[in-house]
C-alpha cells in the first residue's frame, strides 16, 4: 500500500503517499505553514520535518510557538554553538549541549584556554556567519564502532564515554557545515533558521554533575527567529533583573532566608506574613462562597500510609528522610491528599453529601538538592492552596467548571492576561501500564474536561500521553507582567487514590460507591505565588493586598496629633496605615514611601487640620487633591471592592 | 540562742522558740487555722505540722486548698489504704503508693487473690473504720540493716529492692496505727483528718512500669475532709463523664484519630477546623488591636538552631527524632520560640521599633509516650496560640500588663470564672546554678510581675524555686464550667534567649542592648483549649463559636423554597445556617439539632412563609417568637456582639 492516513490535531484525516514528510504535508496546507513549521510530532515523537513518514499515524506540526518547537529550535543552536566554537578555537572538546527552558547551553572544555565574557561577541559573530550559509543538518545511523572510531580520531573523551553507555544500532551523528555530533535530534532543516542570537552567561559544571570530575565552562545562550524576538527578550530580562523577587523580597522585608533554619525554608518576615494572610483570608472566603470545607492535618505521618497512597517507596527521593518513633517511620507531608482522603473516611458518607470538597493551606516538605533551591521558586516547605473535591461521575463536570471559574476569577483579580491551560491526555496504547486501566473512565473524563476548556472560553492545548498515572492533567501556565512564563498550578483528576484509601459513598441503590477525586491548587503555594507575584507587580502590591496600604506624612511635629486622630479614623475602616513620624522633609518622606511601595501617601499640614481633611498622593506622583478622611476611607474602599470584583 | 526568727508569706516576721512547731505557730495565730493545717512549707521544704524547727525560716502554713497540703492529704490517704488492705487480706505486697493530681493510689501484689470492685465497699468502710481511730503519723529515722531487717521479716520483696538502692542515713519510716511503711514522708498529724473516702477503680501496672516485671493491682482512691467534698467531686465526675471531650468531639465530628496518621496527631474534620479558624480569627482580631504583628514559620529547623536555643541535647526526649539531610539533621520545632528570634534578628532593629510583638499559630511537635496519649488533652502535634515580645526593660511592666489585660478578656469571653495565676519565683541560692545568673534582673521583673498582679487584681499565688532557668513563669490554672482543673498556659519572661542568639537593638545611645523576651500563649494550643472546650461547654458552643449557628427546619417539602430564601439572607449577614430537607417530622428535626447542639432553630411553615417570618427555637426549648428574618439576623449578631464583648 502505497497511501497513509495522516491525522491532524483538529481531527481531520488526510491520504498522503507513503513516506511523506512534515514538510511537504505542511506545503500541502500553505507554503506559510511549511515557511514556519521546525519539527513534527509523529504520534508521540518529535522527529524531523524532512523525515519520511511510513504509516498512518497522528501528525501536529510544530512552528515555534509550540513548546517542542521552541526546544527543537534550541538544541540546533546548540549544535550551531558548538561548530562555531570548534572553528574559532579548534581543539576544544565537548560534553552535553541540551535545550532548556530559556535557551540552551554546551558545556565545554577548553583545555588551557580560558573563556570569557570577552569572547562573547567573538562567538555570537562567528554563529551568526554560520547560521547564515544555511547548512542542513543531517542525520546518520552509525554503528558503535564507527562511532568510537571518529570520536577517537577526533580525541574528545566526553563523546567516547557517552558511546560507550550507547547500545549498538541505537546511535545516530547529526551533522551540519563541519561539525558533527553525537545526538538523537531531531534538529531543524538548516541553520538559517537561525536569525538572532545571544551568548548569556558562563557556569561552571562538573562534568556529568559530579564534582570528582573535571569542572567543564557551562556557556548559556538564546537564538530567535527574528531579531526583534531577542530585543524582546533582551529587555525583559532587563526588566525581570529588577524585579528580581528575592530582591525585592529582601528589600521589602517579605522574607529572608537563615543559616540555622535551613535552606530553602523561608521565614515569613511581618510584611510576608501579612501578605500570606490576605492571601488567605482572599483564597478562605472565595472557597467558602464556593462550597468548600476547611479541614486541618497535621504536618507528618506514618510511612504506612504513603506506602498506601503509592508515594513511598516512588516518590521517596523528593521526600525528606524518616523519623523513626517507637519503632515506626514517620514521614514529613508532601502532599496534603492522604491526609484529606483520611478525614473523608473519618465519617461515614451518603450520596446527599457529596461533593465534598475539603480545603486546607497546608504546608508541605519536599526534598530538593541545595544547587536547585531558588529563592521561593525552589523551596523545601511549600504552603499550599490546596482542596480535593469527592464526586459523583454525574458531578463531575459542574465541579470542574467551577473549578475552572475559580481559576478566571484569580487571573482576573491578579491582572494575569496571559494564561493557557495544557491538557494533559493518557495514550490508549498504555493503559494498564502507564496509565490506570479504566478506559471507560478516561474517555469520559478526559470529554467532560475538554467540554469545560472549551465551554469556559479558556485557551488551552491538548499534549497526548502526559497524563498522570490516575487522571487527566491540567498545568496551568501563566505569564507575567513582563512576560515571563510560570508554571502555576495543576488540576488533576484522580481514579486510583479513592480504591487505594477504600474510600466511598453510599449510593442512591444503598450500594457503596467509589467518588471521583479532584485535585486542585489554583493559587499555586504561596512561596511560589509570592514569588511570581513581587516580579508580576514589581513589589508594588495593589491597594488590597499591600500591608501598608497609606502613609500618613505629617509635615511636622505640630501635626502628629491630628495624624493620629486620621491613622485611627482610617483603623476603624480597617485600612492598614502608618504614620511617618520622623523629623525628616516631607519630600524625602515621600521618597521613602514610594521605596517601600506604598499604595498612598496622606500629607497632613495647617490647611488639612484645620479643614479636617487630607492631601492624597498616589504611588508614582498622581494628586488626588484633598478630601475628608471618611471621603478618603470610602476611596480606599472602593478601589479594593473594585481590585476584588 | 533559743529564739528563731519565722518570716510568713505576707513577709511578716515573728520570734519563737528554737524547736518551734508549725502547728504552734499556727496556734499562735488562731486556733481555726491550727485545726485546718496538713502541712507546712518551711524553707521550700513541705513537712509535718509537728516537726520541729530549728532555724530562722520562711513557712507557709499548708491546708487543704494548697496543692501542697493536698498531696499531703492524699499521700497519708494511701498509707490509711495499705494499712486497710492489710487488715482485710493479710500477706498482700506494697510496691509504691503516691499522692497523684487527683487523689492517690497504691500498687499491691494480692498473690493469688483477684481482688476486684466487689471488694471496693469493704475497703472503703475499713479505711473509714482506722481513721475514726485518730492514728497518728509518726517518723522514724532507721538504719539501712533496720529498715532491711523489718520488710525481710514482713516479707516484702518491693520494699526490700527500694531500700537497697537509697543511701544509708536517709532513710525514714512513718508508721500509723497497725502499719508501718518505707516513706520520705511529709505526712497527717493523724489519720482522723481523712472524713470521706472513696476508691475509684483498678488496673493492671507492671512493677517500675517495666513490662518483664510482674504485673501489680493499681488501686485509684480518692478522698476528703469532709463528706461535702467527697460528693461534690463525684458528681463532677459524673458529669465529667458525659462531657468526656473524645466522646463529645467524636459524636459532633469535631476530629478523629487514624492509624495511619499516628497516634497523638489529630485530623480535624470541617467542624474542628471551622472552630479552629473561628478562634484563630478571634484571637488575630484581638492580636492585631493590641499591635501585634503576625509572623510564618517553618516546622522544622537545622540541629544547630536547637544546640543554639539550647533545646539539644536537654530537650531532646521530648522532641521528635531528627531527619537526616545532606549530612545534617534537622528537627521539627517543638516550640516556636527559636524561629522567631531567627526573625527579629533578620532586619535591625532600633529603640523605636520596641516593643516588637510576633505572634503565629504554629505547629509544633512534641513527642509524649503512647501510653501518655489522651485525646486532645495529651497529643504530638500542638497548634500554639503563641506571640513572643522583644521590649525594653521599661517597657517590660506594661507589656506584661497588657498581656494579663489579654488572658482577663478571654476569660470572660469564654465564660472562664475561676482562674489562678501561679506565679514561679527563682531561689537566690540557686543563681548561677539552677537560675541564670542575673540577680538585678530577677529581683527587678519578678517585682514588677507581682506588682502587675496586684494591680490588675488577678487572683494569683506566689510559688519559691519553680522558675524557668530563664526566667519568673506564670502558669495559669482554669476552672472548667463542672470545677475540673486545667493548666491552661504559660507566660515566661526571658533573660537568656536574647544573649544566645545575639538579638539587639541599638538604644537611645546607639549602643547595642539585648531585649527582654516575654513568652506568652493565652489560648493555649488548639488542642488542649477545644478539648477544654467540648467539656466546659458540654459540646454546645456558644453562638460566636458554634460552626452550626443556625439550623432551618420547614416543616414540609412546601417550604424548602422558602427555606432557601431565608438561608440566602442568614449567609449575606454572615450567619452560618444550614436547611434540614430531610422528609423527617418536625420533632425529629428539633431532636437532630438538638443532637448537635445548634443553637437556634427557625421552624418555617405555611404562616411563617406567608409573612416572611421566622419562628425561632433556641437550644433547650426556649421559644423566641415569630419575627422577620432581618430582625432575626439582627438578633444573632447582637447575641454574638455580646458574646465577644
Amino acid at each position: 500500500m502505497s497511501e497513509i492516513h495522516i491525522t491532524l490535531p483538529d481531527g481531520s484525516v488526510r491520504q498522503y503517499p507513503k513516506g511523506v514528510t512534515a514538510h511537504e504535508i505542511a506545503l500541502s496546507i500553505s507554503e506559510g505553514l511549511a515557511r514556519n513549521i521546525i519539527a513534527a510530532k509523529v504520534n508521540g515523537m518529535v522527529i524531523e520535518t524532512g523525515r519520511a513518514i511510513t504509516e498512518d499515524s497522528h501528525v501536529s506540526l510544530l512552528k515555534w510557538d509550540d513548546k517542542e518547537g521552541k526546544s527543537t529550535f534550541w538544541h540546533s543552536s546548540a549544535h550551531l554553538l558548538a561548530e562555531a566554537l570548534e572553528a574559532l578555537y579548534p581543539g576544544v572538546k565537548f560534553g552535553i549541549g541540551p535545550a532548556i527552558d530559556s535557551g540552551f547551553y554546551y558545556d565545554i572544555d577548553f583545555g588551557d584556554y580560558k573563556f570569557t565574557s570577552e569572547d562573547f561577541a567573538k562567538l555570537e559573530a562567528k554563529m551568526l556567519e554560520l547560521a547564515k550559509q544555511e547548512n542542513a543538518y543531517t542525520r546518520k545511523q552509525v554503528s558503535k564502532a564507527e562511532a568510537l572510531e571518529y570520536f577517537t580520531q577526533k580525541g574528545d573523551p566526553y563523546k567516547i564515554e557517552l558511546i560507550n553507555e550507547l547500545n549498538d544500532g541505537e546511535i545516530t551523528f547529526y551533522h551540519q557545515g563541519n561539525f558533527t555530533d553525537l545526538c538523537r535530534g531531531p534538529h531543524l532543516p538548516h541553520t538559517g533558521y537561525i536569525k538572532a542570537v545571544k551568548i548569556l552567561s558562563l557556569a561552571g559544571a562538573y562534568w556529568r554533575g559530579d564534582e570528582k570530575n573535571k569542572q567543564l565552562t557551562r556557556i548559556y545562550g538564546i537564538t530567535f527567529p527574528k531579531k526583534s524576538e531577542l530585543d524582546a527578550h533582551m529587555q525583559m530580562l532587563e526588566e525581570a533583573k529588577k524585579r528580581d523577587h528575592r530582591l525585592l523580597g529582601k528589600e521589602l522585608e517579605i522574607f529572608a532566608f537563615d543559616d540555622d533554619v535551613g535552606p530553602g525554608l523561608p521565614l515569613w518576615l511581618p510584611k510576608g506574613a501579612a501578605i500570606i494572610e490576605l492571601l488567605e483570608a482572599f483564597a478562605k472566603k472565595t472557597e467558602k462562597e464556593a462550597g468548600y470545607m476547611r479541614v486541618k492535618s497535621p504536618h507528618i505521618a506514618k510511612e504506612s500510609m504513603y506506602i498506601k497512597s503509592g508515594h513511598l517507596p516512588y516518590y521517596a527521593d523528593s521526600m525528606f528522610p524518616p523519623m523513626e518513633l517507637d519503632g515506626i517511620n514517620y514521614y514529613l507531608k508532601a502532599m496534603n491528599c492522604p491526609h484529606h482522603h483520611k478525614i473523608f473516611a473519618a465519617t461515614p458518607k451518603s450520596h446527599r453529601d457529596l461533593p465534598v470538597r475539603y480545603a486546607e493551606y497546608g504546608t508541605c516538605y519536599r526534598y530538593e538538592q541545595s544547587g536547585e533551591l531558588f529563592g521561593l521558586m525552589r523551596v523545601r516547605s511549600l504552603q499550599m492552596n490546596d482542596a480535593h473535591i469527592y464526586c459523583t461521575k454525574a458531578q463531575f463536570e459542574s465541579e470542574f467548571k467551577a473549578v475552572n471559574a475559580l481559576y478566571l476569577k484569580y487571573f482576573k483579580v491578579f491582572g494575569i492576561d496571559k494564561y493557557v491551560m495544557r491538557f494533559s491526555k493518557h495514550d490508549p496504547k498504555k493503559l494498564g501500564q502507564k496509565y490506570i486501566n479504566s478506559p471507560e473512565l478516561w474517555k469520559e473524563t478526559e470529554e467532560m474536561v475538554r467540554n469545560v476548556l472549551i465551554k469556559s472560553g479558556i485557551p488551552y492545548i491538548e499534549v497526548e500521553d502526559e497524563a498522570a498515572f490516575y487522571g487527566p492533567k491540567i498545568d496551568i501556565q501563566i505569564w507575567s507582567a513582563i512576560g515571563r512564563e510560570f508554571t502555576l498550578a495543576t488540576n488533576q483528576v484522580d481514579f486510583a487514590q479513592a480504591e487505594r484509601f477504600d474510600l466511598y459513598f453510599i449510593n442512591e441503590k444503598s450500594e457503596k460507591e467509589r467518588p471521583l477525586i479532584l485535585h486542585r491548587a489554583p493559587l499555586s503555594t504561596h512561596e511560589r505565588f509570592i514569588g511570581f507575584l513581587l516580579e508580576h507587580y514589581a513589589g508594588k502590591f495593589p491597594l488590597w493586598l499591600n500591608p501598608e496600604q497609606v502613609m500618613i506624612l505629617p509635615i511636622s511635629e505640630k501635626y502628629q496629633e491630628y495624624s493620629e486622630k486620621v491613622l485611627n479614623i482610617l483603623k476603624n475602616h480597617d485600612i492598614r496605615a502608618l504614620i511617618d513620624d520622623r523629623s525628616e522633609k516631607t519630600g524625602k518622606k515621600i521618597r521613602d514611601a514610594e521605596l517601600k511601595r506604598v499604595p498612598l501617601m496622606l500629607i497632613l499640614g495647617e490647611k488639612e487640620q484645620s479643614d479636617n481633611t487630607v492631601t492624597v498622593r498616589k504611588q508614582g506622583g498622581e494628586d488626588l487633591g484633598s478630601m475628608t478622611v471618611e471621603a478618603f476611607a470610602a476611596y480606599v474602599n472602593s478601589e479594593i471592592e473594585k481590585q476584588l470584583n
